[in-house]
């Protein structure tokens, strides 16, 4: 290590005003109250059980976060594996529930290896295995002597599922399954947990019976051997190397050269072959089979507020923090420079994401309703069917589905992209110290990035909601469409339509919202007709059905938000000012989102030019200035620890600068290397009793 | 490493058809003649030569880039300062100018220990020192027997260069300047080649006389011994630490404590101390000095197409590879898999990046040449000024300095903002395997991303463009405006302003440009009108400031990108296809850019909802389906050496799966940790003979 700095140095402080005094200041500007806002967002014993985790996690070393920043991916993945054994031992020590873990993760904030152990694989063994599976496969799992994967994406099949190329072939000669990869594109490859960890896959393979292929199916196949970890006869397998992010995590690679598994080992909860006529057994209730991915995707949704959330916290506090420039129009002499949030510029990038954190947030949170709902009402729908349902009652169930699928795939891919993009954002407005490891967005960022590639392209999800649009805007256009949110929006919009719309969406709130439904529903009556009268291809339209999709999600965040500030609770549990300040973030949102499409609600009639023109000039720049004095009690109300953030630029006590220095100067390895400079001199590292054993390292 | 792949394994090939035949057929579709479009664009001999000296690189094995994916940082430095030697090496052995020294670095892609000295600090000596500067500074640096930097940033400091901390106190005792830190926030920072390798630096500092300050000056420091490469007395100097890309830049910190450094290191040729007098001499022209960071500047705008080219490469050919689903009006029972080049939304994200890269190379081409005519100028001038020349010359030389100032900084906002963007775009069309570092982007995109900071913080610099519009309107609406373009385009604004435009932006490509100049002129003049007329702060309008600059710069580049295509050497120099192609790329930028843009184009006034619409529902559509066959040989003719991308994506020859199989199993060195994966065994990495010694690094 660079040698610790010398008394001249180690007495130094930043010039003043300290970042410590600034953000008690920012903090005095504003009587929201910060317990009861976080109160009414995560209930008030999930934050205590949170405090509780933490402890226990700071208290133990492996945890420690300091060198995280310096270590190569070989050394990381080793720490991370330790991390994940630590975790797990805690959960058994004390007897945390799966939510438990999964705070305990959130966290510690780093991809672990037993990822997608603890999360796909033990899913599809217990949503699609049988109990005689669950005895043989989830039990040894659940304890952890199975350490398995989800085996689905393909070096060259990811969106496209029914063109997975593994293939499972039923051999009737000894009732086995030929587990076998044809090419090497059929290589699984992405697989999570797979590459150094898992000693078992759920492997989704082409079934085959009698030459002929019924789709892909799961199966449970060992990989590595339980004691020496070796792969397995006939299974190559690796890691697939580094990734831009999420490098403490072990994404693998498999090919299968004819690997025998037993009948006993497809899952065979819905569909199955049966042994002795060697025929296929159809799945009961397909719907219930996507279950899971509307379950995942829905998650994705309500985290994307809090991963936002993050970002926003670190720039808004370091932003409060950072001073540059002294007023251009002050002319008092005074030089005393300017805090960075004051400039108009960096409150038009950072608020509206800090408004976009609450929108998501209680979108997520309706989101996740609508999926426990829909999970009741299914599990209802099934009883009754083996009482023998009507039709009318099936159909109502499947109605309910279809708008759930449309819903979490449009939210995951809106909710991620705000999350993702706006991280970016949060990154660049802290400047160059934004690019520091120690700002503690690039890292956060770089890893949560997949998310708006996985579990369904954003671009490729947006087919599925336009799907579904069109299909209701049929239904209604036929006059049988499911009394729900969707189809009430359609028939308003077409009561509407010839007299035209006029919403004032200056004043009132419910305006704003009926203005997003207008747009959608003009989008989606275009796009139909495109489709049903032009008879346009499907391909040539898929710009539009993104524009819809991202439209009719846009319009479910708004409505979601409406909908949560209208709710008896917020008066009950909030003071005044966090309720008007709830109010006005919504608008922020809602307007400035509105202001970033206008060229749709021009051309759909739903606002005319001139209330843009307000709307970007005056209503915005004045939301701005009063959500302001607001905006670092509302990024504490998020309740980051700044043992979870890990930033130097997000301290929640502002000191900033003294935390940069500290981690660049007394943790940074690279400081041990003493090289020797000159072009003409083979020497790279000089030896250096300073260096501290890092030579022998290279 | 992981075993080497069993013969069933090595046999296997991707599924048909082969990546090597798909863009084969891909270069049969289109005519364009890629040797003569690369030739117009970038000149045959600078190919030939770049062919030359990549020949020279392969052939060195430190420049072997098959680790480069691997490496921790730690490791990574010690590889970056090897190959910084050998590439000196090479220039002087080869005789290589500056412009082949920087061929060579841009074929490594990578930024190296030596950047900044080879870059600012030998310029800051060359322009900023006198004769016996050069002698006693520059022929040391220019032999690398000093190695410097250019210490500029602080860890408080960043944009406001006044504000600067550092001090350089005049003792006129001794006639020494005392360079002084006194806060922590005084501590340089991000500075580049500083942390482990200079021995020297330029460090801007607060010139400090008889107790006045004079703003700040460089004065050149030595900073660690010549032999032993320790820090000398009085400063504490170190790298600051990880960052999001650049991590084999050791960019740095440093503090002083009083250190004394005589009067001949102050840097005088523009300003200087009289050492009889004790007296400040002020600078000659004060413009001059200005003069690296507008090169600086105009350089990023020049790379900033071939910057976002590699991304769009690598994209384009994967995207033509790849292949997922079948058409969905297919009902032709055609099993293949279309290529994901040929849906639209694809096409949409991608082929408008294309275009870009053309239109930013056009611009930076005629960026670089104003900066010349400019230099010539400048020359001119100061020598007619010794001359005695007369205030006019003067004034016109002033002015065009202003436009070259207000244009770079536009420029560089906006084509660094539109190459990094755009580089993630092209990463996320490459799907989940954009996320590997095999495919080229990410890391790219990382090291990229500073420059949208650097240099005049993108946002920043919207305010210089703001005020020097706001000062030509000013001066047109008195009548007293140079001639230039600026105020020309305002004058035609204001001439046609009561009559209204009817710009034909569907067919005519000269009114493509009108429009952009009718909007840039229009929210001019409407700034102004804020900030002259309703006397609004400075504050308030940075909103307005920023879409005024960001328009201001689209149309600068719509309008070269036109210019470029009605040069005569263009019909003698390209076949037919090429300049059909070339203008409908210059169509796409510019309507896609409309398009993104159209509220501004509503509320100016400038174009009608209805031909909005149909650049958005039919022009860009058609323009991508007409672009769409030239797709592979269009980035052919941008002439990327695959080993200068190191992608497995972007192979030229198609091979993507085979690359990157290879890559993950054969290179990876995380394969050789074989893992015990259970939670209760303490062993992270088991002994294993095939981890050939990484355990010992653990």
């Amino acid at each position: 290590m660079v040698a610790p700095p010398p008394d001249w140095v180690a007495k130094l402080t930043p010039s003043g005003p300290q970042g410590s005094e600034l953000l008690a200041t920012e903090r005095a500007k504003s009587n929201i109250n910060i317990d009861k806002l976080s109160s009414f967002m995560f209930g008030k014993e999930a934050l205590e059980n949170e405090a509780k985790i933490l402890a226990i996690l700071q208290s133990e070393k492996v945890f420690d976060k300091s060198q995280n920043a310096f270590m190569g991916r070989v050394e990381k993945f080793p720490v991370a594996l330790a991390r994940a054994k630590k975790l797990r031992q805690l959960q058994v020590k004390h007897n945390w529930s799966i939510d438990d873990y999964r705070v305990a993760d959130g966290l510690i904030s780093e991809p672990g290896p037993y990822g997608l152990h603890a999360s796909m694989f033990l899913t599809a063994l217990r949503d699609q295995g049988t109990p005689e599976q669950h005895k043989l496969f989830l039990e040894p799992a659940e304890n952890y002597k199975y350490i398995g994967c989800y085996a689905q994406t393909e070096l060259g099949h990811g969106s496209n599922v029914r063109g997975l190329e593994t293939t499972a072939t039923w051999d009737p000669a000894d009732q086995t399954f030929v587990i076998h990869s044809p090419h090497l594109t059929a290589s699984k490859w992405w697989i999570g947990s797979l590459g150094r960890t898992a000693n078992h896959a759920v492997v989704m393979a082409q079934l085959v019976l009698n030459g002929k292929s019924f789709g892909p199916h799961p199966f449970v196949v060992q990989v590595r051997d339980l004691k020496t970890h070796q792969p397995l006869d006939g299974i190559y397998v690796g890691d697939i190397g580094p990734k831009f992010g999420y490098n403490t995590m072990d994404n693998g690679f498999i090919l299968f050269n004819k690997v025998k598994i037993p009948h006993v080992n497809m899952l065979a909860k819905y569909s199955s072959v049966d042994v002795k006529t060697n025929k296929y057994v159809r799945p009961a209730a397909a719907s219930l089979v996507y279950g899971t991915m509307t379950w995942v995707r829905s998650t994705i949704v309500l985290q994307s507020g809090q991963t936002l959330a993050r970002g926003v916290t670190i720039a808004t506090r370091y932003c409060a923090v950072r001073r540059q420039f002294q007023d251009r129009d002050d002319v008092s002499n005074d030089v005393t420079e300017n805090q960075v949030l004051n400039y108009s510029m960096v409150q038009f990038r950072l608020l509206p994401l800090l408004a976009s954190t609450f929108a998501l947030h209680f979108t997520g949170k309706a989101m996740m309703e609508m999926y426990t709902q829909n999970q009741e009402r299914m599990k209802k729908a099934v009883a009754n069917t083996r009482r023998g349902a009507g039709p009318e009652e099936l159909q109502s169930g499947s109605d309910m589905l279809a708008d759930l699928h449309a819903t979490s795939c449009g939210l995951k891919a809106l909710g991620s992209t705000i999350a993702a993009e706006g991280l970016e954002v949060c990154r660049r407005a802290c400047g160059g110290h934004g690019y520091s490891q120690f700002s503690g967005i690039g890292s956060w960022y770089a890893d949560y990035l997949p998310t708006t590639t996985w579990e369904g392209d954003n671009y490729m999800l947006t087919q599925q909601v336009a799907r579904y649009l069109l299909k209701s805007a049929r239904a209604v256009l036929k006059g049988k469409a499911p009394a729900n949110d969707t189809t009430e929006i359609f028939r308003t919009f077409l009561d509407a339509q010839d007299k035209g719309c006029a919403f004032d969406i200056l004043s009132n709130d419910g305006d704003i919202v009926a203005a997003f439904a207008w747009r959608t529903s003009y989008l989606t009556f275009e796009a139909l007709k495109h489709r049903d009268v032009e008879k346009q291809s499907w391909n040539s339209l898929l710009v539009d059905f993104w524009r819809l999709s991202t439209a009719h999600s846009q319009y479910l965040v708004v409505k979601n938000f409406y909908d949560a500030l209208q709710s008896s609770s917020l008066t009950y549990e909030l003071d005044s000012v966090s309720i008007t300040t709830m109010h006005q973030l919504f608008r922020l949102f809602a307007l400035s989102t509105l202001e970033k499409e206008a060229s749709e609600f021009y051309s759909s009639s739903a606002l005319t030019v001139r209330q843009i023109q307000l709307v970007r000039t005056k209503s915005v720049m004045q939301l701005l200035a009063d959500i302001r004095p607001h905006a670092l009690r509302l990024v504490d109300a998020w309740q980051f620890h700044d043992w979870q953030l890990d930033s130097s630029l997000g301290r929640k006590d502002g000191k900033v600068y003294e935390d940069m220095f500290y981690r660049a100067s007394q943790l940074n390895p690279l400081n041990g290397l003493t090289v020797d400079p000159y072009p003409e001199s083979d020497v790279l590292i000089k030896k250096d009793e300073t260096n501290r054993g890092l030579q022998a390292k290279l």
